[in-house]
């Protein structure tokens, strides 16, 4: 299992503070949630916030953009850092492009669904994609609670993956905390976005340990 | 004249650390730079980093809301902090309703327009306002030229206001500096947004001091 | 003076009923509000209704489109019964063409302006249009109050249309009853829209007298 | 089988009266097509009619918002009396959102969709919903003819439900009549939406006996 | 096979001259790539360039519509000689009433779909549609590479249309050449779109024949 | 006086053989009319024609963008051959911006307005640009009638270009013929586009020379 601290749910007075703090625990990447008030209703942080960390912090930028028309702003996450790029089958009318377009910039090409939109969206891209993100709450703010339909469309997604031959990454986003990481993990998920039971309270360090911990196996 | 300066052009991985510094020099405001990606063609920051600063910082908040569709978000920003919030009258449909709307938070109501939008616009909603702010720059980015266009238009405004007994502020943003700030405020303005030129290299302090001794009058 | 009842405040379970009631004192025209929900905030009535009072009543029918791209519902309406329709200079990227397409239908053309719109923007097609509509409200809900800086308005666009020797009407709308409507008449309203003064209580026929009663000349 | 008479083809010179009529026959529901003109190409009602019924008839409300992001107004139409309110999977980005947002206004939450649309769309909201929506024509206007591919659909629908042990209700709208509403009924639905069926000619009352009548179980 | 030559990669200049040498060859079809910078990002051409064709030449017009909102141009496409209008799934919201209303114009009605889009989308509307088009590039330009996951799309659509008894015809459209023709028609397509391997070098006459040629069976 | 033959009356089947006509009289510019649908009800030509013609003729391309967002394209039109590029007041939110960002790719910048659109919103750009655009008739259609108001706006507009010592060129488009060209110029027209009666009907070179010969002075 690889872990995404999310900055959602960091202090964004003292956003690098707080990442150093995680960074401590190697999480396999950091997860940045891209909101712009339109895709999903709350705006958070661009690509300047990013610049501002480019270079400050050997954690991996996975940028998560809830944006509409994500093609717009691509070029300039990539130069900013991200390693991966993820956008939403529901922002793109033309994903196979978008995804091309991820790839073009020589980073990681990722794709993610609301928790309503269907795994068949995904049929002909996921040859091509480096991960599906599984939201397992409605995006747009953090704190919410896992909804239970997802470990179904996990699981659904693992063995598509699987009968497929397909090896891209499950990564899984939405009110994962100790209680129910093992079974996220269980179902099918290999990374794991966590923003309140990082930097919700308590120390970013300990709080990842702890996830990893909950995870038996 | 008051100074307000932008976290554009801050250090989004220190964000409260930049602002105590500029705080030691008492500015009146902290100009919030808020990008939606839509209206202009940047992201920066939302609601979010407003409630980390909450709290934090005496400076009050003057919120430039650079996006479209205002109404959506005010109730929010007004919640998270603003003593003042400013919208964009190309991005109002119904610019006096939206104004009483920020008034009726119980705070200030101001409006903004672009470089090339007259000031006929606002002629019905100038009784209204606290502040009008002319940018000098068109809205997206830190760091850009001052249009020079613009000291007529701050002239103007400064003329309008004084033949019709009003007393809003005239507020003004992009590429001011230390060459030019004596003649922006010599041609009406009372209140100066400046980014790069308080958090873009040196000490915020000693740059809102250079700014405000650079004003002979 | 002519009086235009707003159906936005009468009984739509009993429509007809009450348009019968204030048919009996021959208002001039029957004022139909027309929204969409995306041009302003609230979703009223549409065709259908319209086409449900035609040729039950006598009065005119006035019908205000506070809607977005209202070219795709002129002919409708028109087919509908209406003899004037109003459309939104805010709402009509060409003016002057849908303007000139009301015309075609053979009825009356009219243009209305929110409270913060200015008069210049109607100059190049003030000579071609039957009314303009000056809203003393934002528009979108009845029953809200006059906006003072409207009275000036009303005197600019009467000094606008004498000075170039024109005969369009000016009719009014929004918080009209019968402690102001002297005042707006004597500022040069031709046409008086009414809804919570006409339907808001007691019976619609006394109201629209009470209301021609307060206009003193 | 369960019925709606739809207030399209109601008369809305005297809505309450046609109502009225219906009421006798005690009709399960009264349903309530909102159209925006922009989610449809027709301009139906909004709140206000609703609110001018509420407390009038004893018929809950069925109200299928037929308008883009119906987010915006589900609170105003649940405060309206709306026992059920149905949105389209077309026009929700949020789809389970939008679904639990409806529930926490403590009424009936539902899903339409479009002759087109798959149900494959539904497939993680069917936990959640009241009842599902199988539009037989076209949305936008009443009078049209039942599109018969969708009886499969109907079927397909009511397989699922019995498969995966769910126990929403299906609704059904669009052309249905004496004629075919026995094999609608016995293809699955539970509950029928009638309008010209019910009040297009004749009395309501009896229109509705004849369409319960005309189903055979 | 049948032969629709897309006129996105003839010589705008000399349009006429270029089709009639494709016409000596007596492809089926002419492939008119309507785009409008907002469904694609590329404007093409539009009702004026089929205007001025129209009667020149005998090759009947496969009008394929990469524009949002088709319903606003169909009636004048048709009017201006299509014989087959194709729309994108993706940009019709009212799918079934977009088809029905091309028939009425009294030619074929077909659909098309992006490389991501999966087939469940089109279950309802395949009986009633005279082509499917199966992108197999992204669209918006000439000259891109095929996708080599669409051959496994156009199979699957082939099967579907065996096991429903459906006749609709299979067209493929974007990256087709020499080398892959005989792969993709192998795999189902009945007709072909081909651009720069008709009009891109060389004459067109010759290179249908050799398109053509080079399908064995 | 310069002359700009429109190509939207040209002969898109043969369409550089009608260019070549025109250019024996040596026209000014080519005028080239590029609509996208949603700007103005009608999708003419895109980058593409304008492609097929470079170096084909040596009439300076005159490109005229009736299209939404007209940034996205500027950079394309630019690298085709554009010598000016056009973009409406009422397409362009940053309006300086767009202007400028013609201006770096070396070409010259200009600005149209709509019939009914008044010259005050183009107050503090008319320093930046090299013409302004007069739309005598509602864009989107050729062989329109000329509005006769809009002498007055070209007189005014000559007026201001004086009395504030600027230099930009007027530009006038829309239902210009030998019989009021004469009035046109007089009023202060400096570029003449001619569509129809260039291409419509006789012969381009002749029709040049008659609109040249209609002007007396």
């Amino acid at each position: 299992m690889e872990i995404s601290p999310s900055i959602l749910s960091a202090d964004f007075g003292n956003l690098l503070s707080d990442i150093k703090k995680a960074e401590k625990e190697k999480p396999e990447f950091l997860h940045i949630d891209v909101m712009d008030g339109h895709f999903v209703p709350n705006i958070t942080i661009g690509p300047l916030v990013l610049k501002a960390l480019k270079g400050k912090t050997d954690i991996p930028f996975d940028v998560h953009l809830m944006i509409e028309d994500p093609d717009k702003y691509i070029k300039e996450f990539a130069e900013a850092g991200a390693k991966n790029i993820t956008v939403h089958q529901e922002a793109c009318l033309h994903l196979d492009r978008t995804l091309q377009f991820i790839k073009s910039m020589g980073i990681m090409a990722s794709v993610a669904l609301n928790p309503a939109t269907p795994l068949e969206t995904l049929k002909y891209v996921l040859p091509s994609v480096d991960m599906v993100l599984i939201m397992t709450v409605n995006p747009g703010f953090g704190g919410q609670v896992f909804i239970d339909e997802m470990y179904e469309k996990i699981r659904e997604l693992a063995y598509i993956r699987k009968s497929r031959g397909l090896n891209f990454k499950i990564e899984v986003d939405g009110g994962i905390n100790v209680e129910n990481i093992n079974d996220v993990v269980f179902a099918g998920a290999d990374v794991i976005v966590a923003g309140s039971s990082i930097f919700g309270s308590g120390d970013p360090r300990e709080n990842i340990k702890k996830l990893r911990g909950a995870v038996k196996r």
